[in-house]
């Protein structure tokens, strides 16, 4: 029996054959997002990977909702597998924010699912790190949240040579369209264009432009100056104060394709351009007073980054550490009359926190040695009897060097 | 807009009011499983949680299969959500056995679904801590995995006076159905009568096992006179070795309701009995060979502990930590012109590990105060012009205490 396509088996290290995934290095990443999260007071949340399907409709834009996970539960509810996490969020926070100070710093990190006809190498489902800021609209947030998300691709080894964020602006594009006259009820379809503009022919974005009464040379003058906006240079500023200037630049090339965004948007790509984008993400200053149907009306932004794209990035990068050596101490029983002994011994080890291996039932010495070397372990402890009582040979695999300890002291004597 | 019933919210603490889930204890709960995991060599894997149906039907035991969280997704495939672990990690073994050596040890923590009624309090969805070894027959294996069982609740501050492993065997009950006559065929309905037995009135069960030809006296006297099976003898013993004898005794009561258990079974209670079963597990030699078609035959045994259970147990014994005071230090701005020097800090600090907010915007320096107060910061750091420049206040919140530092000097200053 096979998983069904598009989703993915995490294996422990060392990969099998015709496995691509490494649960070692997901949660490797998992790790370092966290830890970075918690640098900058960021508080852990999650919501249920299955929401009513309304909380997407009309909310996201239509290409996410167009590849939604829906179906009808046996209650009959209409109900979604979560395709992305700021609805979510969103909800929640409208729910609850009455209990929080603002602004509140939150982040998640679901796994999200998506329905798209099946391709080579297109999966359904992703983890993605999820941070978001509510309550604040001074361009100092979206600062904070920029330098959140350098600082979350940096603490997986990435520099300023590997990844750039692209700033941008929907207010900028918003009194571009104004300005020439665009008609306002067509704003989100001029914005859906300028986010397809570099996946698309040139002619077929002119036709496209035209139709809402806009010209591709304005449009490619405008990304070309990359003027920021008040917002952009403040943004730009307070980077440059926390001396992260060089991972950021404007570019009104990016726009993003969800309709709810309303202020500052960006995109983080490699530079060497090999790879789709890493994180994403902008200001949604009117999205948690639609979702609490007016009651709650908090602004927000935030940023989500994927863990496909970033494990591409990570090996092609070279920045995969290795995950052998999590057994610390083997164990060895080369006499069965020691094997309780031994076996205690294993006990209080590990209830020092050592990780330890032993040979569950009688096996060869060299074998058992064997063994040890494969799981790189640090140590060896082999009870042994001597004229004075049974002590524990310690032997260092680094340099073969031994020695013999009392049973009471092997404890600490293990200790790293 | 509501989440949907059955599914939770995990909040970070303080919790809001009609809020009981908390992300911050899950965290900590799963953080604890992982380093016990690791302590015994147990490596860390997940599976989709999405599956095809056909998994779970004929595999798990009826109960199981009537509450499946299943539905037909866009291209026409009958899927489920997972409702429990163990056939997922089946079927990942069988795939990919060649590539580890034996026995292999892993862990998972899922979240799984189940479809039931809705009845108050019932959740259709939860967490569960997943440990299996496969490829040893032997008892040892039983003791190593009993073991990380204890070990996985003593991590959280439970003891032998808060829980009791009850020991069982699918094998003592064949042996005993067989020597009374019993049909072969209607083997697993026995099973099915003893598992319900605590819950069932005694004229009930009386009835049921006189259907399949047993007396409720004959089944009495087995469970009262509880005399291990020589596995079951062997697991005691190799507990005993490691100082656990204590939290485990063999009751017959217990035999698990899933249909692929084939040998030593068990549930943890806890001692005052006023909980459902914390954990359950066993052995199922027969399961990957099922899974694979009949390709891979690997023996195999493991256990589950949900979190829902285990957290309101720790919630009554007083074994859930503070969360606060996640956020070290407070970076205080009162004067303006000094926020762009106070940011860079705030980044040094973070850059080195700390965990660090500040005042996004302008606000009040007392304001400032009370939030590292509000937060539990371990300090504040406040710069200020002095006649030789801008230096750093570091304050103590515990003892109030204050000194002056150079700027360059702040970061080692302000290490735990």
């Amino acid at each position: 029996m096979e998983r069904l396509p598009g989703f993915r088996d995490f294996y422990p290290e060392p990969l099998p054959a015709n496995e691509a995934w490494s649960c070692d290095l997901r949660q490797h990443i998992f790790a370092r997002w966290r830890e970075t999260a918690r640098r900058y007071g960021f508080r852990e949340y999650d919501g249920p990977p299955l929401e009513p399907l309304e909380l997407y409709t009309n909310k996201s834009g239509a290409e996410i909702v167009s590849q939604l996970f829906n179906f009808q539960d046996k209650g009959g509810r209409e109900v979604s597998l979560r395709p992305e996490m700021t609805p979510t969020v969103a909800r929640m926070v409208a729910t609850a924010e009455r209990a929080y100070k603002k602004p509140v710093r939150w982040f998640s990190i679901p796994q999200l699912y998506r329905y798209e006809k099946q391709q080579k190498g297109r999966l359904r489902e992703h983890f993605q790190l999820n941070c978001d800021l509510f309550g604040e609209t001074d361009p100092a947030a979206d600062a904070e949240v920029l330098a959140l998300l350098v600082d979350s691709l940096r603490c997986l080894g990435l520099t300023a040579e590997d990844f750039v964020i692209r700033l941008s602006s929907r207010q900028a594009w918003q009194r571009f369209f104004e300005a020439r006259g665009g008609d306002p009820a067509r704003a989100y379809e001029f914005y859906q264009i300028i986010d397809k503009i570099e996946r698309e022919r040139d002619e077929v974005t002119a036709e496209k432009l035209r139709a809402v009464g806009i010209e591709l040379a304005d449009v490619q003058a405008f990304i070309a100056a990359g003027e920021p906006t008040p917002e952009l240079a403040a943004v730009l500023a307070n980077l440059a104060a926390r001396g992260l200037r060089d991972f950021a630049r404007v570019d009104y090339g990016v726009i993003r394709g969800l309709a709810y965004y309303t202020g500052i948007v960006f995109e983080a790509f490699d530079r060497k351009g090999e790879f789709r984008a890493i994180a994403g993400g902008g200001r949604y200053d009117n999205l948690v007073k639609l979702v609490s149907g007016g009651k709650v009306d908090l602004s927000a932004l935030g940023f989500g980054m994927g863990d496909v794209v970033l494990a591409e990035l990570l090996k092609a990068r070279g920045l995969v550490p290795s995950f052998s050596g999590t057994v610390e101490i083997v164990v060895l029983v080369e006499e069965e009359s020691l094997r309780d002994e031994s076996i205690g011994i294993v006990q209080r080890l590990r209830e020092d926190g050592r990780a330890v291996e032993f040979a569950l039932v009688p096996t060869k010495g060299d074998k058992q040695f064997r063994r040890a070397l494969e799981l790189g372990a640090r140590l060896t402890v082999r009870l042994q009897q001597s004229p004075a009582g049974v002590v524990a040979a310690i032997k260092s695999l680094a340099d073969r060097s031994q020695r013999e300890v009392a049973l009471g002291d092997v404890v600490a004597a293990c200790r790293p």
